[in-house]
């Protein structure tokens, strides 16, 4: 098949918000990519798409493999991310600029959006006649890419929610009160769902969790804070920043007016909501400790909490589009499947472009329990291999003292 | 001497905010009571001086050393914290139930307010020529106790402050804008410097650094913004929570009313300030992307980033105050010192109890750059041996490609 013999250099760039395993993906390309003799140079562009535009390209073809292996282990997005969506100008562009630079392989890590970019590029790409193998590498601690067991980057971003919890649990018992704290998630729950996986003892919080796929009562959270309160004497409140009223409307959204190109409202660095629901409580209740905190960019950047099993994924999703893409004439996107069964056990699938591009997927039905502020059970079996092992909290046995 | 001999029971508690360490010290004080036949048990008394008032305790003599390591590892107060100021009758109670649960050492772990609640259950034990042996055992991650060196706690709480940053300034580099954290510390700097410790090249964050010890201008935060901002292309800024006005006047007030026993206002727990710091980024220059972080209760809580050094010397105040306290006649509160030189170097001395409690310290002016929004080498020295070794944050050589 001549397609297969398709000669010339591979051109890979990261796309949308970054996480602590994105460049795991970006190294296993690289290093993918030096066992194909079709594959002549690799070009790594900077900030996405923006960077192909302005040919802004960096030669990762020479750099050392201890420094490949030192990027991979280090947080966000090494060659800068950008967001934003193609027009059929820029596309004319890009390929203009691939032919310059004898571009046969195309590379695009991200999320939906980015998902998208690379469809319109392909789709663009034949339209034009311009020939190029056109793959899209998913990224996203949102895990909301559809096709997608879980995507990487969940899994460590999950990590760092389930240990803040752990932690921010153990500070609430020492000074009780209600805390509530804001988890990123702009449609999807996975995230903020997670921190479930910080319980270890029947009192432990979050208590009670509210996600994107539920309408969000502010009388029956207020209720709901009121019970929890008076059972543990405490409250930890685990809420998604992308909560929204029945109608739809996000309750952060009387705060925002910021909207990216790919016409996504702004929810994240802001502590608005958090404080409005706090305020909430303060009102509705009489109870006087209350706080909110809200995790922000540490989420998808915090370094030494990778979850082992996400770090080994992200690099195979990463190696196995370049090995998709040497194969023959082929365009996709690599997904990561689940096998049923007690033991984890994922497989690795080609995708079509257009089966994860722009829309997402949600939290199923199953992993929310019925009144809508909680995880059930099955979410906790989903996700708890996709973590890593958590540390254990210690707390002491409490040998009780006679009273004199 | 005959005061060496006293025998009796010993009671020991954890006061204010928690830290990753706080139970460290905790267990060596309980392990170092094992050692001494004059101590014949061991009490924890649940939420500080509250639980004593109300003899909520626990024998921590019998919990097993498997349970005690564990717990030590563990962070957040383990028997639960207070923020309690006692009264005259408060003390008169104190020592009724300290006789009936044969109390004569008394060990009190926490930071100024703790060490001023010590002092006054001293002078009052004295008073009521109740013979008891008083011990504060320092603890905050604020950095700000009187007569020591550093304080256990701090260095964990800076170690996730230093590496927050780390991972933040790359997420800022990835998608350029203005990036603000807010850090705690609420008339100490100590935590936000250490936001400094995060730098590893050149153009790496914070590039700006805001402290409680000098006043804070809005016109020159957005003047400092705006020269970094045209310099790198972003600009990353670490805030403390306390910064004031010329005035003296938190830049926080205008969000808070809540007040606690001690008289210390609200501070945490809120978005508030970094909201507010956006805004003015936003509204006096033409930068597009500007977002704020609230790092909240994590730098206090989160499992996973104790500094080993901070670990080993928060075991060793607490072993270290039971040791005094067995030998005489003796009430204090052990202080960190540290010896000049290059190699990091530190003692313990025995302190009145007067000497740390209510005033606090702040950062030396050599700490401080003379435009007050930066820190000095000299603190850099001061504080690294604190943290413990870093993680480092690899970037791609960036081998150029020539353009076509």
């Amino acid at each position: 098949m001549a397609a297969a013999k398709l000669k010339g250099n591979m051109l890979i760039a990261q796309s949308g918000g970054p996480t602590m395993v994105i460049n795991q993906s970006l190294i296993g390309a690289v290093e993918e990519a030096r066992k194909h003799p079709q594959i002549t140079g690799v070009l790594g562009a900077r900030h996405g798409i923006q960077g192909i535009l302005d040919a802004d390209f960096v030669d990762l073809s020479r750099e050392r493999q201890t420094t490949l292996e030192a990027v991979a282990a280090t947080p966000s997005s090494a060659l800068g991310s950008v967001r934003k969506k193609p027009t059929h100008e820029d596309c004319l562009r890009l390929f203009e600029i691939m032919q310059q630079y004898d571009v046969r392989y195309f590379f695009y890590i991200g999320g939906n959006d980015s998902a998208e970019t690379a469809f319109i590029v392909n789709s663009e790409a034949q339209k034009a006649g311009y020939e190029l193998r056109c793959f899209h590498i998913p990224k996203t601690i949102d895990n909301d890419l559809r096709e997608n067991d879980h995507t990487p980057g969940f899994g460590s971003g999950a990590r760092f929610v389930a240990m803040a919890f752990m932690g921010d649990n153990l500070d609430n018992r020492a000074l009780p009160g209600v805390k509530i704290n804001v988890v990123m998630g702009r449609h999807a729950g996975f995230l903020t769902a997670s921190s479930a996986l910080a319980r270890q003892y029947p009192d432990d919080g979050p208590h009670l969790i509210y996600l994107p796929e539920r309408p969000f009562h502010i009388e029956q959270f207020a209720d709901d804070v009121r019970n929890v309160y008076r059972r543990y004497g405490r409250c930890v409140v685990a809420v998604s920043e992308g909560i929204t009223d029945k109608d739809g409307t996000p309750i952060a959204a009387a705060y925002t007016t910021e909207v990216d190109s790919h016409g996504n409202v702004q929810l994240s660095g802001t502590g608005a909501l958090g404080d409005l629901l706090a305020n909430i409580i303060r009102q509705k209740t009489d109870i006087k400790r209350v706080r909110a905190d809200t995790f922000g960019y540490l989420q998808r950047s915090f370094p030494g909490v990778v979850s082992p099993v996400d770090a080994r994924e992200a690099r195979q999703v990463g190696r196995l589009a370049v090995r998709y893409a040497v194969k023959g004439d082929l365009d996709g996107s690599i997904a990561i499947k689940r096998r049923r069964g007690k033991r984890y056990s994922i497989y690795y699938e080609l995708v079509p472009l257009a089966n994860v591009a722009r829309e997402t997927r949600h939290m199923p039905d199953n992993f929310i329990n019925r009144k809508g502020n909680n995880v059930t059970a099955a979410f906790i079996n989903y996700a708890r291999p996709i973590l890593g092992p958590l540390p254990r909290m210690a707390r002491f046995h409490g040998y009780s003292v006679k009273k004199r």
